[in-house]
């Protein structure tokens, strides 16, 4: 099969940063693209060879753009999985395949994978309604504080909350959901796994999310993690367990949790580009998007490594903003050696919608630090 | 004024590959595009806002597009200049100026301009038709071997051409033209030079162009160039004097020889991004067609230190092959770390066409120069 300049076609589900960020690279080899979001002034509207406005959970409008292709991936989870598998069925390549797309978009099916895999993740309870968990509650089955997540459908910190007394779950979600034991840690960790469907696997390095100190939001995603080697190691070996366990193709972005002796536990996996490997557009040999591109239709997978010290930063709207977005400051980042934004090409800016990001490359980490700081602490993302 | 998710168009002049990479930078940072090429299969179809298909060198064409954008630029330097000119009196920002482009078009003016501003290039007589160089051949006015280059139009070696004997005047365009007295050299180097709206100027390193020792033709642009720093910074200072003659406003890039007593002589410029630049996408901090875009907006420059060596390689179609284009063993290359793509998204390969390149990155520059040569004998660009 020819991809380059020829007749073959990809679909994507999903026409958000994501996906845009994948047509860069579809553009780079001039590979065609057919993409589908629900929003005609998505972030792909302009770079596909073909933008189709539908419905990326209903049945029929997935089914006539996977009639359309020759490879079909995601940007988002949240697709129709009925439609992925009866293409598949018919013989299209689906990656990722609605199979592993299936035991994801669950999260309690996703801890029960883990349980049944012997990968190591936080104890957790599942509970089919939130008013089972409230009995389980109060019946000091469940002890307090734990975790509680949405079972399906959560997003970007959405569906995961701290329960620390009973008026906390009184603002939940009436939906599936699992209770996961509290476990403290030193560090939230990803690993990047790369799998093609040639069956070549790579693992980018760990990378590390820093919070901010009061407002328990991730502020920096850093690579590499400043963690010493052997909880390196650790972390690729865990993430690579991982990815043989799912027996994915494409791109397996693995989050956990580093404890305070050093155990790695798994927090949650998603089977595509993910937030933590943005940095990767500057930092490494092969950005996660070409690599995902490369991973999916089976050519040699790249080459994992950086070239530098990457920090990323996430540009969300201000609180107390709405409307006509703004990049307040933008020249004064720009003006900083190794200062890249990526702006998503959202024209409307809400409190902490994600409207970008700014990468931040420099040979020496500590240098990186300081300068991501300085354009946390000076662009802003606010409206007209 | 506010670039970025705004109603700022920023027009382009050509839809050609480095129109089409400038466009990867206008994504990134959503700024709108409008784009004029001839072909409505050129690069430029897919990525911009809007893409027009039309004259280049049409007056009413160009003035179309112009009264449509903010800030308008060239991807090529053949357009029509009067509707330019025309477009700046009312008041467009217009990034190459008419005025530059002007100097630039014609080669005979060009290397007047480089005289009268004391600036070292080859020794070179202006004859306005080939009649009057014949003559002045006959009469040994101008003695041979010496270099024809047409004055206007000639693109890619074309309109180049070393005159040895009588007989080689034979085959020369009857047009305006120049002979360029011989000057044997060790090396062609070139510079690109970034001057911002706002003033700001800044060189990216010394490349240097590695010639096929039999065809003489280029094989490698190397950057950084292996030559010596006092050399490198002579490069450099006679390129921000090219430069600042001109006073363009976005890329300018230089085209020198590096003479055999290390003289270096001004060859050529391009007023736009540049074939010898290429590396700069994977092995710079701050891509130049990141750096033409932030120029001409006057946003403040980038970066145009390397993060790594980088080496780039053509792709162009091989000789005996037209028609509908295959990248043969271009997976081959794909599997080797480092190695980079680029396909213009050209569908008919033809001999010696332009059809991509490939970008080879490494910390080491021996290595990466040994993996150029085996990109460069294992993909072939041919046909069907």
């Amino acid at each position: 099969m020819s991809y380059f300049s020829s007749d073959f076609k990809l679909g994507i589900l999903g026409g958000g940063q994501l996906g845009k960020m994948m047509l860069t690279e579809t553009r780079k080899f001039d590979i065609q693209t057919y993409v589908l979001d629900p929003s005609n002034e998505a972030p792909c509207q302009f770079g596909a060879t073909r933008f189709f406005q539908g419905d990326l959970t209903d049945y029929e409008q997935v089914m006539a753009l996977g009639k359309q292709v020759d490879v079909l991936t995601i940007e988002i989870e949240n697709v129709n999985l009925e439609a992925l598998e009866t293409l598949e069925k018919e013989g299209l390549k689906v990656f990722p395949s609605p199979k592993t797309l299936r035991l994801i978009q669950n999260k309690g099916n996703q801890k029960d994978f883990y349980l049944k895999n012997q990968l190591p993740t936080a104890p957790f309870t599942r509970f089919s309604t939130l008013e089972k968990l409230k009995q389980a509650v109060e019946s000091s089955e469940i002890t307090l504080p734990f975790v509680w997540k949405v079972a399906q459908g959560g997003y970007d910190g959405n569906g995961v909350k701290v329960i620390r007394s009973f008026s906390d779950l009184e603002s939940l979600a009436e939906a599936e959901c699992i209770a996961e034991q509290m476990i403290p840690f030193k560090n939230e960790l990803a690993v990047i796994v790369a799998r093609s469907a040639a069956g070549e696997i790579k693992t980018y390095p760990v990378v590390e999310m820093e919070f901010h100190p009061e407002a328990n939001q991730v502020e920096y995603v850093i690579c590499p993690a400043r963690i010493s080697q052997e909880v390196s190691d650790k972390a690729r070996a865990v993430a690579l367990e991982v990815s043989k366990a799912f027996n994915h193709v494409g791109l397996l972005a693995v989050e956990m949790f580093q404890t305070h002796d050093d155990a790695i536990l798994i927090n949650e996996v998603a089977p595509r580009p993910h937030n933590s490997g943005h940095y990767s557009i500057e930092a490494s040999y092969t950005s996660q998007f070409e690599q995902h591109i490369r991973a999916i239709l089976g050519l040699p997978l790249g080459n994992t490594d950086s070239k530098v010290a990457g920090i990323m930063v996430n540009l969300v709207g201000e609180d107390g903003y709405s409307g006509a977005v703004v990049y307040e400051n933008i020249e004064k980042i720009m003006a900083i050696d190794g200062v890249t934004p990526h702006i998503y090409g959202k024209k409307e800016t809400r409190p902490f919608r994600k409207m970008g990001h700014v990468t931040i490359v420099n040979e020496n980490m500590d240098k990186a630090r300081k300068i991501a700081q300085e354009v946390k602490e000076t662009i802003k993302v606010i409206s007209k």
